[in-house]
């Protein structure tokens, strides 16, 4: 299968994503990103075992010398101490300016990796190969990185753009079916607030994609990070069009902090948020009630929860408030126009909010 | 006295530098840098009982609501402990992208501040309110950020270039004489590395400077400021010209990392650091024992160190080693070519390296 390719236009920080099977081993495609041979590699056990072995003897094949941190696997990992393990390991080897770190891992090693390059001496270069369906198609792209604070997710953190991205399909082979069909939540995010096309197709190809077909894989990352890398090269910083990639993630952000990092994935707290936001959305009359229940459906079929689970509205609601998309102290929703259109909304009523939050614990 | 203004010219993140007495309490010149009326001052237990209350009412009387966090004083609390005092304060008070974050202090406060100003969120605005003369003159102005880290000071930071400057030179009056002279150690380091004149008008005016002479002050901070900022328009993130700027900091970074961090002051460091780079640079032949004397004499009459504490020079040499500045492995220097200019050299050969190191033990 060929080798495709997604170009994030940036200017002087443009890069490329490559998707294809069998990646990993080509370093060829890494050599030219490089200021000195020499790479840090963060990855977790969970991906070490399986993929880190192969990976640094391709690069060492062509004299590039690899040390490597691997970190505990899991949300709950992704915060400063994690993160010092990084810095003590960069000084420990004496990494300069010219070490590229490279992130080997799903969107915690890469949200800790990127925000690790963005910090080290005031910022270094990095590469994402993401190894998650989730962050093939949205986490690995776009620059932002961060670890998380006790009293809210990705609270600290910056934006800095990968130097490459290599997304080796093979490579999804080996995921759990939880964490795929969490990945299978930002597929799907893509389609609702951008492409109806392309939510169509995978209402049409989703147990082809479940069975892991190998050319139907390959489309839908690539169309996921043709959507997202047009959308971070038109608002990089998130001051705009990019607000929309966050659809679902307002509620997801309150469930997945309710229930404690780490204990839904966010893939399946997207899911239930974005439920949340169509039912929101159809209760304003911007979308219909046969639409909610095609997203529903959709979702059910990639086995993704639907409903949020067990947390007080008005806890949720809080949890929502204190994450950093609320400003000026209002609310802001990203809300459905129709399947494949989104906008932000800051002015919900409070009555129609109240009802999504009562709904959702009854669906 | 009239307000100076000196004006950082950085395209999208260009900024002024308002120089003069009782700007403190101008709060007309924050409000246009605001993008909400909501700010948090960061400072600490020494400059909040002098400085805190005036400036939180001149702002007050404007309808800015702002909140404090009061910091330990000492470059030994510029660390991940204290950073995280203020991402907790921020976070309990529900500020959002659009709060600022306002730097009151010394080089320590400011270079937290702006860290966390260039993390919280991904990133919001900042303004820097230098207390000290040598943020005053030097750590204030262009955009370097950070924390230090056991290995290794300023190893985690990155560039984030505050909204605005102000260096009121009134605050200096409360300043301690030995901060006072550590300031101007910066300030010499600015004549030394780019203007010979100043230099020269440093050996004229010096009494007058430490005797607190207003007119004298604020041109020295004026003429440090506009190399400052000349340097960084050229070169903001340090890839050339900005790295002459840490003439004598390779030495002082190793004196200071091998005495612990706040034992020496930063610019006690420098000072004995920039005579062992003017030795260095006699050594090789770049300058004459004339120009070396002529710096010596200055920094005495400045009331600051001319040689370096009890290190081993072996031990130094490993300091300075760990030291970001390293690349590719190899030590690189800042020298000068005359009183007045500086080149950065990677080519420096052992033996006059380590006589430079005996040399400063015994001076």
């Amino acid at each position: 299968m060929q080798t495709l390719r997604v170009d994030v236009e940036l200017g002087e920080r443009a890069y490329a994503i490559h998707i294809g099977a069998q990646l990993l081993t080509r370093a060829e495609l890494i050599l030219p990103q490089l200021d000195a041979p020499k790479v840090a590699i963060v990855t977790n056990t969970t991906v070490a075992p399986l993929y880190l072995q192969q990976f640094v003897q391709a690069l060492g094949a062509h004299g590039v010398e690899a040390m490597s941190v691997v970190l505990e696997d899991g949300e709950r990992y992704k915060d400063w101490v994690t993160l010092n393990r990084i810095y003590d390991a960069l000084l420990a080897h004496r990494c300069d300016r010219k070490t590229t770190l490279i992130a080997l891992g799903g969107g915690v090693v890469g949200d800790l990796t990127g925000f690790a390059a963005a910090t080290y001496m005031r910022g270094i270069a990095f590469i994402q190969i993401p190894t998650t369906l989730l962050a093939q198609v949205d986490s690995s792209i776009g620059g932002k990185t961060g670890v998380n604070h006790p009293l809210g997710k990705n609270m600290i953190g910056a934006f800095h753009q990968p130097r490459l991205v290599l997304a080796d399909t093979e490579v999804l082979k080996t995921l759990p079916a939880r964490e795929f069909s969490a990945g299978m939540a930002e597929v799907i995010k893509h389609g609702l607030v951008r492409d109806a096309a392309f939510f169509f197709w995978l209402e049409q190809n989703m147990e082809n994609l479940l069975a892991g077909d190998a050319r139907a894989l390959a489309h839908a990352v690539r169309r996921c990070c043709e959507i997202k890398a047009a959308v971070v090269a038109e608002d990089e910083r998130e001051t705009g069009v990019r607000a929309l990639l966050n659809f679902g993630h307002t509620f997801g952000h309150g469930i997945e902090s309710g229930m404690g990092y780490g204990n839904w994935l966010h893939g399946e707290a997207v899911a239930a948020g974005m439920v949340m936001a169509a039912d929101l959305s159809r209760r304003l009359g911007f979308i219909a009630e046969a639409d909610v229940e095609r997203i529903i459906s959709l979702l059910r079929r990639a086995r993704l929860p639907t409903a949020s689970p067990e947390i007080a509205p008005g806890r949720l609601l809080e949890l929502m408030g204190s994450d950093k998309k609320a400003e000026g102290g209002k609310l802001r929703f990203v809300l459905l126009d129709a399947i494949g259109a989104a906008s932000v909304r800051g002015d919900v009523p409070d009555a129609a909010l109240q009802q999504t939050l009562a709904y959702s614990r009854a669906a």
